[in-house]
């Protein structure tokens, strides 16, 4: 036992190395040619990475199962194994360019937690379960965080199997082919619940220098199609006070919506125009149209709704200064997510007996766990990663703040599998 | 004579009907769609259109001549047939979906000089010339206002006749064909004046209910490319504060600069902007880079000189305040044209003894006139246009307006070529 560490006597310590090591020889399975990797969904290196993972449950003694998304269960016995089970996981696929660490950190971690209780002959009383979630990235398939989605019924399995890839493949064929499609849904495979660790893909730990957050909940959003609609004419002959300019509308609205934003004073409202087409453009003529896709985000679900409806007056104030008309379509609301209490709180006592700042925060972008979160008390831990990027091959992250990571989801989920109840 | 004229008793009346139907006529010739013309560059309908021109002049005993670039030129001998001629035209070729008026006006008003001119038997001082400029719109063969751009030296012969249209063909290729090709030059068909009567292709006019401006020079015009580079980033993880967002950084930017050019207390300042391109746009990603293309106006060149120092105050700030990079390079710099005062007078007062107001205004397009004011004392005179709508099948004009231009048009024209010196 660590002479840093005031946890219970009883708890084991994880081997930073040996997780690190796996990392590596994970990302040695669909390298990418800048040193990320390439394993998109049901491609030939996603099997094989669920391969090399089985290879290495399989030592342990571990039974896998599959559901019919391919989502694949690695059970741990426990004591009394009719309750259901504590699970650990996240992905192994990658974006086409992607990061070592996005989503397989979560699987290895349980893989080296998995090892650290067979090395130390440690039986919990739930059973254990680690989950590789399917076609979590979307980007060979879309929608992403399906295979969690159909696992949560919060997506139909038949629009997760009809999802095509650019070669018109379609998930089910893959899946089919893939030997991964089990015939079990989530009421066969029942879980007490569900943590998963993920590196950030955000700056927050990084630039508050903390090995590890505890995640309680996930950012709604809302997605918006906003359009301003004027009257396009010759730049030059148009005197400014006769125009029905929509570009102006616009830019009008994105500065008020961003003063709203960053007036907030906690701070987590977020605001992103991620396009801004401008209809038949042309050097010297005044647009007709003009389109903004906006993302507006927020931990607080009435917060979310003050936006929106702040943004509905900016919206309105702006087309009235230009003269011009506007439309808004929502094209998606994701309410927020919290995260069970219980297992929120397992994750923090943890980080504190090792040491740690118990840092809480919430997750700006979406993760199998917010699936979950529907159907299974669930909570996340992050850790930082560099520069906060990742969907690149350039994510990177701190072999410490993994091997902390891990020690402190270890005893969370030892926590949680041994509690009474 | 009119009893409602208080000009010179000599002064000849045109026919405002027979303008109309003139008009008209011509319009049959390559009709659009939608009740426009269709008289691209050198086509088919382009030459029906020089040849209907041709048999209308050659019925008044005219002679023509071509230049280098095809540029048609209509003589009417006068008293004096050494002195260089004076000259109204404009162009008849039109947009693929272009107007009835647009040029057209110009061409056919000179047209109803000459005719009225030959009815009363009036011969002037200095013989009259009628120009039809080719390739006036540049939408068949980019640049715009080519021919007179030869004439004037300000666009090389080379250059003029090396441009393709999307099959392929020059238009040097196509002049050749079209018999309009001639060796002369603007030295072997000096001008002593030139006046050209258009539509104003704005809503100036309109909006002040005036039936005719006297304008007396264009605007100048800066075209710039301004890029914002940031970084991009996640939509969701990344907060306001650590974001370096360059659209932020654009919206800012055309928002200061939208107020500079409102506070302009002339109001002759514009602004627009015709393009803002977002680089690899996606709905959940902070944009790495922003591109707006920007076309500032001004009447005055000192203004517009002082427009370029506050455009590039905002860019540093706006940079500034979202923390990104920016880089601005100007395309192109269109300086202030002032025509010529002694025509501008001669119009003014041509306008004034008819019992119009005799309106100035600066233009906001670009004209065939602009390039022969660099060789030519020059002057033009505008037209409402239905709604400030041109380059398009529903322009349209008022045949009183016409009637009412076209007049002062032959007022000034013979005040110009009846002058002594």
């Amino acid at each position: 036992m660590s002479t840093q560490r005031s946890g219970p006597p009883t708890t084991p310590q994880i081997d930073g190395e040996r997780l690190w090591s796996s990392l590596m020889e994970m990302a040695r399975i669909g390298p990418s040619p800048n040193g990320g990797s390439r394993r998109l969904t049901l491609s030939e290196e996603d099997l094989a990475g669920r391969q090399q993972l089985l290879e290495w449950t399989d030592a342990l003694g571990c039974e896998s199962r599959t559901d019919q998304a391919g989502n694949l269960f690695i059970r741990r016995p426990g004591l009394e194994n009719d309750l259901s089970p504590v699970a650990v996981g996240s992905h192994l696929d990658t974006q086409p360019l992607g990061g070592r660490f996005d989503g397989v950190l979560g699987v290895l971690a349980g893989l080296e937690i998995f090892r650290t209780l067979h090395d130390q002959g440690i039986t919990t009383r739930r059973p254990l379960e680690l989950v590789n979630w399917t076609n979590e990235e979307g980007s060979r398939f879309a929608p992403a965080m399906g295979g969690s989605g159909v696992y949560a019924e919060r997506l139909s399995l038949e629009d997760f199997r009809a999802a095509q890839d650019r070669d018109g493949i379609c998930l089910g064929e893959a899946l089919d082919q893939s030997g991964y499609r089990g015939a079990l849904t989530r009421h066969d495979l029942p879980l007490a619940a569900y943590l998963e660790l993920h590196i950030e893909q955000g700056p927050i730990l990084e630039k508050k220098n903390l090995p590890v957050g505890i995640v309680s909940g996930v950012q709604g959003l809302r997605w918006y199609d906003i359009t301003f609609t004027g009257d396009s004419a010759h730049a030059g002959p148009t005197p400014m006070e006769y125009r029905h300019d929509p570009l102006m509308a616009a830019t009008a609205f994105v500065e008020a919506m961003r003063k709203t934003v960053l007036d907030d004073a906690e701070g987590t409202s977020r605001l992103t125009i991620g396009d801004f087409q401008v209809a038949e453009p042309s050097r010297n003529v005044i647009p007709g149209a003009v389109t903004l896709h906006v993302d507006v985000r927020h931990t607080d679900e009435r917060a979310l709704q003050a936006l929106d409806d702040t943004l509905r007056a900016h919206v309105q104030a702006a087309a009235e200064r230009e003269g011009v008309n506007a439309n808004i379509s929502v094209l998606w609301h994701m309410p927020v997510t919290r995260f069970d209490e219980t297992l929120v709180k397992d994750l923090s006592t943890a980080a504190e007996a090792l040491g740690h700042q118990p840092f809480s925060m919430m997750s700006g972008a979406g993760h199998d766990a917010v699936n979950v979160s529907y159907v299974t008390p669930t909570a996340m831990l992050f850790i930082p990663c560099r520069d906060g990027i990742s969907h690149n091959e350039r994510e990177d992250v701190e072999p410490a703040h993994c091997a902390i990571a891990t020690q402190v989801l270890c005893d969370a989920l030892l926590r949680a599998a041994n509690r009474k109840g």
